[in-house]
């Protein structure tokens, strides 16, 4: 995990408290607890938070903490569906039995719908926010969680099996199976910390850049990581015939390539001086990263 | 389907607007077409106008409408999880074969996914409405689709097979599993119209009791209904050995119910005079249906 150890421990109360209100039965909570409570990279929290530390440059309002867990509400609950066998069949995640062979398959289902809910309900419900900044929160959300983002993106990948797919091909899948969730990450902590539209447009920027160098990276952890380190199968990819980096530019020219979008990333970050320090750090992380 | 003809070919182009906005993967908005355009009983938005119509007695705003067109975005996505080989495995539905038939499972799951989204985008996104009404529809909304009611009632539902449960515990099952989303129905529509605290109250009675009587209803159709008109399999529930009213009422008592939550949910609108009819008659429709 990114973040520093008392946010990550913040951060986790929350988690607990987002699966868990209390007329929820407690097998789902259980259920939702273990996905949660997996250890995952929070990296969209992360960013969500660098986001608003690099607009207010001051400490982080509860109010950032909880839209932040969103982001990791809606990516938990795109995992555990993408794991399910009818998707991409994955029987681990973050090291444990994916949720599906853990508890079954209709307590997956029916988790990761109760955490997509539960994320619009707590920004919502959120503290400190005026009514106009939720608002605009869900329906930065709802659209890059939806069918023209992440739900849509996966669509494309699961059909991409076995086929061809040009680099801009590939990218525009990669923006918007993963990239829309990390841009909505970015502008969720500016929009909570009241940026301006030019500061959201740096911060989106950056996001776009950072998105796609995280895939890259992903594609060149599937053919180099170890399988212990990443806590799930490596080589999936190449084993199932999807499209990758790898594939379309070589094991050099995806590193070259990452390379390149992350010193993009950085630059976006030029008219905010050190205040986006924390978002420059995250930036090297997700590339450097060895899982 | 209840609404009037103007209405109802409002609402279906506001689906296909929902279904098919520019940026999504054709195959995706076919299979969410599919869903939505199945000719479902339209009621929640039907009580979601009533509402709104109860409170104003004008003429309905097409913010109510973009509204109405949430909730069956929201039961069409309950839908299409809920037939999943996972969950009830239901091969058809309204008529024609669930979505995981005519396309595949994983498009299943994913158009249930981005209609939840969906949703919560388009309250945001909604005209006519302040950024207060909308906060306080999106936290109603999420609560009854989330882990508190719908998905955690299809969850006892799926656990309810081969188990003997009290009349308290099934209706505690109901009013999370459908319930929920008809009581959030009038509560959306009559936030939308601008409804005073006790007016709410009202409504929220009216509703518990007809999504109650709608469950009790469902179960006597399920013994004593026509299957073409259902447009699903009869006998389904006896069949999985699951509580029903009529198991531990009878067919009898069921009925007797039925006429009791009617009544009880007509004199829950008598403070409103004529400009409830819309929802009395509503009432009685759900009660007295044969599909």
């Amino acid at each position: 995990m990114f973040l520093d150890s008392k946010l990550a421990f913040e951060l986790d109360s929350y988690f607990e408290q987002a699966a868990s209100p209390m007329e929820v039965h407690p097998d789902v909570a259980a259920a939702a607890q273990y996905s949660l409570g997996a250890g995952g990279k929070r990296i969209r929290p992360a960013l969500c938070i660098g986001a608003a530390k690099t607009i207010t440059s001051s400490q982080c309002k509860d109010s950032t903490t909880v839209v932040a867990v969103t982001l990791e509400l809606i990516h938990t609950y795109s995992l555990i569906h993408d794991d399910l066998p009818a998707m991409d069949d994955d029987d681990m995640r973050r090291g444990k039995p994916s949720l599906h062979k853990a508890f079954d398959e209709a307590t997956a289902i029916l988790v990761g719908d109760g955490l997509q809910a539960r994320a619009f309900e707590l920004i919502a419900d959120a503290p400190d926010l005026s009514a106009e900044q939720k608002v605009c929160m869900i329906k930065v959300l709802a659209q890059a969680a939806g069918m023209e983002g992440m739900v849509g993106g996966q669509y494309i990948d699961i059909q991409a099996v076995d086929s061809d797919m040009t680099l801009d091909e590939l990218q525009a899948m990669h923006e918007m199976k993963t990239g829309a969730l990390i841009q909505a990450s970015l502008a969720l902590g500016g929009i909570a910390a009241g940026a301006s539209d030019e500061q959201l447009e740096a911060l989106d920027i950056y996001g776009r850049n950072i998105g796609l160098a995280f895939q890259v990276v992903d594609d060149i952890l599937d053919v180099e990581g170890d399988p212990e380190a990443l806590g799930k199968t490596a080589g999936k990819d190449a084993e199932a015939n999807k499209p990758t980096y790898v594939k379309l530019l070589g094991l050099d020219g995806a590193k070259t390539e990452a390379a390149r979008l992350l010193q993009a990333a950085i630059d976006a970050l030029d008219m905010f001086g050190e205040s986006a320090d924390q978002l420059r750090e995250l930036a090297r992380y997700i590339v450097e990263r060895d899982r």
